[in-house]
């Protein structure tokens, strides 16, 4: 499977775990809209910095 | 291999694949950095619209 971790970058530069096997991602307005491979869901208000998807990472930065 | 193809939503709605087998994906200003896992880049202006990952896709819409 290929889901994703999403990481939060914290203003010291260090990467917080924030959901873990995201499979969809859907930004809007709000934030980031992320659902995990059973079905929950969670609204960050983050934009999306980088995705390496061979890495399995999502990495976000607050709005 | 948890690389994903990227697709482009036309006006029609009917998704063109514009770039295959996309590791990174960097948003930015000038709209959104591709980088395959072969390390060929494209930039595209057009932002994400949603990514599902464990179908290994990325739809974009135009700017």
């Amino acid at each position: 499977m290929c889901e994703a971790n999403a990481y939060l970058i914290k203003e010291s530069g260090e990467e917080e775990l924030v959901f873990e096997n995201v499979d969809r991602v859907l930004p809007g307005e709000e934030g980031i809209m992320m659902e995990d491979i059973f079905g929950k869901r969670k609204l960050l208000r983050a934009r999306i910095k980088e995705m390496a998807l061979v890495d399995h990472k999502i990495i976000l930065e607050a709005l």
